[in-house]
């Protein structure tokens, strides 16, 4: 790729909360941006699990990139995949190419881990891109079209199990909304069987749900979440996943539905910078998140490590990604400017919001805390507000108040079938 | 699977237009219906081509069979795969179990044909199913970030250069669609290349487009086509198609991108009945749609081939399949009422209507022909109208109105990659 453009030159690996935050702060004609990501769209990922469930469409929660930056003439969108990093030379290796940097930042975020058990990816899908959501989706529906079909009673129920691993908001989320749709969306749809026999666990080996939030809201959020009719095992460890189903501790669950919202881990990029990981794989960078040694490479969002001066360490969470990108653009502006030193970062909670289903969430702003119905309104106006695009916006209030007044979820649709399916005898081919 | 209801059963294959109608006509608490299909949605193929072109994402054209047929109390739905049909015992056999029916009408409508050449198939996918147009959308937008990637003018122009295959209306719409993406929405999102540079062709066999319209609305299409800038080739023959492009006569054209709008064949199953198929394997019924000897079997849609009693063949749209299907359920039902005759089906035609792209289309409703701006607009009327669902017409509606206003799509959203992209060389893995 012809180089000829003289002006400082930032790369930014990956197109999530963290990169995009800055590749739009870096909007400054005297430096010039190349995002990379592998996706063609920034996806918003605190919603993807209603993808999952069928209650919104992938195009309302995923925007292309390119469409994002366009008016930001400084800023080059690339379609490619990263295999390698050179910091000596400062040249990233992309599968189609290479590319010179000045400033580097890394933002190529974390995706599901299986804590060592990497058989149970195929059992057990996890939520992370839009194609997760798909296998989730089809593996979800599916299971109550297999109940439909069954005659024995025994076989039918293990059809009608669905079993959640990790207790986390993303894991909240998917036992909550799956309760509803079992009770309120599928019923008067099936002849033979009943979805409302539908027993949906929740599995957390820590001691409470939500441990990012008090441990009056944990207690909150598992009375919603049992009267929603979702059952809920804290303290209780995942010790096997297979085509039967779960082991919790020593005692077997027949499910035929398994899904994995507990483990994270880094991108497996961060081992290409040849530097100390931390145990999640994460990249332990300075206080102005800085590789060591080398303060043109920036790491932000969730392949970072970084502790704050009291000591606590930043959360995963696409707040803390966005103010860490921002955080990199003005370093590298400011360094550009000639300015010497530059604050640590320092992460500002801006709170935390978890919804549970139908009206139920929990929020905590600092010390005020609340739930139900007034928590659910505030997860609502917060996450629509954040979405990209006016008519995301739209289209998503729309799709609510539909899928809340008729309780149907307009998504029900059967898309694809990926290759652990169809190697995976426990569901119809060609469907 | 038990079968204790006494009443007679009518079992559907397929739930597309023709099934869908037989199932909701058939709304009688005197017999049960059975609707079998291994898509778990009824999917309104006239805009397909939107959600291959990014225009629409796939909920919007797609209802859950389930969903449709709720309220219907004598109906079930299941999403099973057909094997086998045995008009002896009256029974077909599933992949998971058998149904044995009463009167059996089946609907399993066309696939895409390549005319002998299934190789083909890998190079210019075609556009059926849901899976289909994301494959095109997929290959499509691909094709432009290939050409942002691409130094070389030369290799970057034959990611630029789109050929459709087929001038009836799918290949026209395509055509269409594809020029206004290049020439507005794209522009100004591409750094190094200039997705205006494309060129898209359209190139039919034989001597206009739109074979089923009038001649000078045939002309008119291909003018609206040409303003909007797609090159029009009539009256040539597709040789050849592989990864470099295609073959027109003896004239080779490079382009990475080929479009399949050509051929139909008739659904498979056809030749389970085991009586005589047409050329393009429809399965030729009497004038009450029935097959030869099997008073209790009927074919309706696509798969059937049925001759007017003035001559003229029922062509394969979609407001035929309806018709069938209401005929053949109106027959069981006069049949069961022990009425012995029955009028002949005959095919009611309430017009044809092409869109062409922003705002031109062409219409014919018997002497009655226009073109442009107002055709548009009946055209854009009728498909919300037939739309199922009202949620689906608002957000078509909203999503058409700000597509005009903005030029922008809302479903650029690359999606999965399949397993025929996987093996060629010409697309990045991984993206």
């Amino acid at each position: 790729m012809a180089d000829t453009d003289a002006r400082p030159h930032v790369v930014i690996l990956g197109g999530g909360f963290g990169g995009l935050a800055a590749a739009r702060q870096l909007d400054d004609p005297s430096l010039r941006v190349t995002l990379v990501d592998r996706r063609n769209h920034h996806l918003f990922q605190p919603l993807l699990y209603q993808v999952a469930t069928a209650g919104l469409s992938a195009p309302s929660i995923a925007a292309p990139l390119r469409q994002i930056l366009r008016k930001q003439s400084n800023a080059t969108v690339l379609l490619d995949e990263v295999l390698d990093i050179d910091l000596a030379k400062r040249q990233v290796q992309l599968a189609h190419g290479t590319l010179d940097y000045d400033f580097l930042i890394v933002a190529t975020g974390a995706t599901h881990a299986y804590f060592g058990h990497d058989d149970w990816a195929q059992h057990a899908p996890g939520l992370k891109t839009l194609d997760d959501a798909f296998t989730i989706r089809r593996r979800v529906l599916l299971a109550f079209e297999r109940a439909e079909r069954e005659d024995d009673p025994e076989r039918r129920q293990e059809w009608l199990n669905f079993v959640v691993v990790g207790g986390g908001a993303t894991g909240v989320e998917l036992a909550g909304t799956l309760a509803e749709i079992a009770r309120h969306t599928l019923p008067r749809e099936f002849r033979r069987s009943d979805p409302r026999r539908a027993n949906v666990l929740l599995v957390e080996a820590g001691p409470r749900l939500l441990p990012a939030f008090a441990t009056d809201l944990s207690e909150k959020a598992q009375r919603q979440l049992e009267k929603l009719g979702v059952q809920v095992r804290t303290g209780t460890a995942v010790t096997a996943i297979d085509d039967n189903g779960v082991i919790l501790g020593d005692q077997p669950l027949s499910a035929r539905t398994v899904l994995w919202a507990a483990g994270v881990a880094a991108s497996p990029l961060g081992r290409k910078l040849h530097v100390p990981l931390d145990r999640a794989g994460r990249v332990q960078v300075s206080p102005d998140l800085n590789l060591p040694d080398h303060p043109e490479v920036f790491v932000v969002g969730d392949l970072a490590s970084v502790s704050q001066p009291d000591g606590k360490p930043v959360p995963g969470v696409a707040p803390a990604a966005k103010q860490m990108g921002r955080y990199a653009a003005l370093c590298i502006l400011a360094r550009l400017r000639g300015e010497k030193t530059v604050q640590p970062f320092r992460y500002r909670d801006d709170g935390s919001l978890a919804t549970i289903g139908r009206m139920a969430a929990v929020a905590q702003f600092g010390r005020l805390k609340f739930s139900g119905l007034f928590a659910w309104w505030v997860w609502l106006v917060a996450h629509v507000y954040f979405l990209i695009g006016f008519r995301n916006r739209l289209v998503v209030l729309l799709d609510w108040a539909w899928s809340y007044w008729t309780y149907q979820r307009h998504a029900r649709i059967v898309i694809g079938s990926d290759q652990a399916d169809e190697s995976d005898s426990r569901l119809p081919k060609d469907v």
